[in-house]
């Protein structure tokens, strides 16, 4: 579980750092699918990972909502690194024990109810997800995306 | 580990039942991104996730290649359900021991070294990449996406 963290936020900070040659316009243009920008998407992404974690924290989500215009590369990269000290803190200190512990939300009107260990899992699933549709928004930017190869990012051994 | 495995094959069950309203020559057509196509990324996941397992097990992997005409949604699906049962027998007989395990393979002119574990977490992120994918080329086609999300996939709890 922990390794598939570790595998998320490398491609994630891939992304960052390989996006800032594209230009601003091209990173908020709303795009069909997912959640309609590059931009919006890795701020989502960053966002469900911390809301989930406060959630199995039972502590408040952040406010935080999405802007354009604020939340450019730079300081996606800051949110980026804030939130996944707190993230990184939890799973780091995840034994197991709580795998099958029911967890019970209400999101607005929804209820949630799942276990410690789908909402781990949810989480990890979900930036994957999200990353390959990068992949083509990136392709039709007529870049290479960044690779989704867990193979190559060495998250076990060092080779 | 298992759960995962559950959860793509739940989903690529959604997405072989649901693309049968979608017109033969939109699932051939060449696409932006990913292998190009919704039925070859559809293949490709499937033999994929066999080739890896027979690596596994040290034995050779099937040498079916992709085509258009032979892998329509039913050949498919029949290909999918086929080489699950030998997936799901090694998945099944998983118990961990073997996670810290060198493979160690050669690929044409490439050398792949990762560990039993890595593989197994490059089968599952693998397969949620490719349908991120899909998810996009769904929304060209119009169509709203399977969903991703695993917390309704009730693959640890009955609720």
């Amino acid at each position: 579980m922990k390794y598939l963290f570790e595998y998320n936020w490398k491609v994630r900070d891939e992304w960052l750092n390989y996006l800032i040659q594209v230009p601003k316009e091209e990173l908020i243009k709303k795009r069909i699918g997912g959640l309609g920008s590059i931009q919006e998407t890795l701020f989502h992404i960053v966002k469900v990972e911390h809301n989930w974690i406060r959630d199995l924290k039972n502590e408040p989500i952040s406010s935080l909502t999405y802007d354009a215009k604020t939340y450019d590369l730079d300081t996606l990269k800051k949110l980026s690194e804030e939130f996944r000290q707190e993230v990184k803190g939890y799973i780091d200190s995840w034994d197991g024990s709580k795998e099958f512990k029911s967890l019970h939300l209400l999101v607005g009107a929804n209820e949630i109810r799942c276990t410690y260990g789908e909402a781990l899992m949810h989480i990890i699933a979900h930036e994957i997800h999200h990353m390959g549709q990068l992949s083509i928004w990136s392709r039709e930017l007529g870049l290479r995306p960044i690779s989704s190869n867990l193979i190559h990012k060495n998250i076990m051994l060092k080779h």
